[in-house]
Parts: C-alpha cells; sequence; structure tokens
C-alpha cells in the first residue's frame, strides 16, 4: 500500500483504531442506513436488525465523536432526536459500500469453500 | 443499499458474519501485506507491527478456512510455511484498500474534529 501520513501498519497510529471503528460491523450497517437520509433511534434500530441498544447506543457514540453522524435533538414534546451523516460520514460511504457489495456477492464462493470444494 | 441474495442487515444472513471477518483490522492488515506475494508468518508477523503470534495464527486459519488465504507448507528441512492470496482473496483487495486510504486520509479530519473544531 502506498507511504501515507498515517499508516495503519505502524502499531502508534491513530488511523489503525480508526480503522477499528470504520470496519466495525454495527457502525458499517448504520452509516449504509443514514445514507438515505436522517434517521430517528427507533428508526435504525428496526432497520439494523438484531442490534442492541446498548450497541447502537455506543456505536452512534462513537461516529459522533469522530465527526461522521451528527446528532440533532428537535426542542418538540415528545423530544425528537435524528442522526445523520457528515460530510466526512459520507465520504465514507464509498468504501463501506464496497465491503458491504463484496461480503454479499461472495458469500456464495465462501460457502461452497467452507463446505470442502477444491481450492481454485 | 441495493438489494442482493445475501444480506447483512438481515440477522440471520452469514454474510453479516463475513463482514466481521473481513473488516477486522487484523484481516485488512494482514491481506494488505498478501498482495506483494507470498509471505511466510515470520514475515507477516514482522509487517504488521504489533500483531501477536496467537492473533496472526488466529487470523490466517480464518482466512485459509474462508478460502481467501492459501497455505503452502514446503517439504524442506527446516519446513517452510507460506502464504499467499487466493483469487478470491485478491478480489477482496480494492475493497479493503479503499478503507484503508479513507482511514488514512481522513485521519487529520477526525483528529481535528476530536479536538473540538465546529462541525461542517
Amino acid at each position: 500500500m502506498a507511504l501515507l501520513e498515517f499508516d495503519p501498519y505502524d502499531r502508534g497510529c491513530p488511523s489503525r483504531q480508526l480503522l477499528d471503528r470504520i470496519g466495525d460491523r454495527w457502525t458499517v450497517l448504520v452509516i449504509g442506513i443514514l445514507e438515505d437520509g436522517p434517521h430517528r433511534f427507533s428508526q435504525l434500530s428496526r432497520r439494523v436488525e438484531g442490534i442492541s441498544q446498548k450497541m447502537l447506543t455506543q456505536t452512534l457514540r462513537a461516529l459522533e465523536a469522530d465527526g461522521l453522524v451528527l446528532r440533532t435533538a428537535y426542542p418538540e414534546i415528545p423530544p425528537r432526536v435524528e442522526y445523520e451523516l457528515t460530510a466526512l460520514g459520507r465520504s465514507l460511504l464509498e468504501p463501506l459500500h464496497a465491503l458491504v457489495s463484496w461480503a454479499s456477492e461472495h458469500m456464495g464462493e465462501v460457502e461452497t469453500f467452507r463446505e470442502g470444494a477444491p481450492v481454485a
């Protein structure tokens, strides 16, 4: 890979932790949903099947702390809180799409391999 | 995201576990090294700074089990074992490159944000 200012191969580089964050299953799925526009917590919770409330809260807080997601609380009754991607968050869509697409497209091959097909 | 036969948004879909696997920090870094050609365990261990022997073993076994990496043992003295990407493993290079590049290129912005810069 090309040499860059930040190098995740270097154990001390903060980009390694960032790589952990963005490669995380829940991060990938939540960002994919937010591509469609702002969502409330309950909407995200429904669309990302099986995510616990705790894990969704943690994922959103981490994304907010890194500037990838913007949380907006509307002063309504009952209060409404929405989450949306920032410009930085949107810049991550393309790489994450590629990852999700790869997993979807190649799952069949991986399964065939696991079942004992000969190596190509 | 487009509807596909395998959907990681579905809690029961095996592609969700595959997504976990391929988004894993160590998987990403090991596959990136193997792009340069076959490597021995000790070479991988040196290039992926900070990976433990146990974690490297686990990562390689998982990649082998999924058909992404081929392990070849040469009958020499001392025995030589090499790991290389399969065609399926090489197909993962492009999405993973995109992920590593994103982390390297945007780390500065994330750091600026963490330090309290205003949201764009």
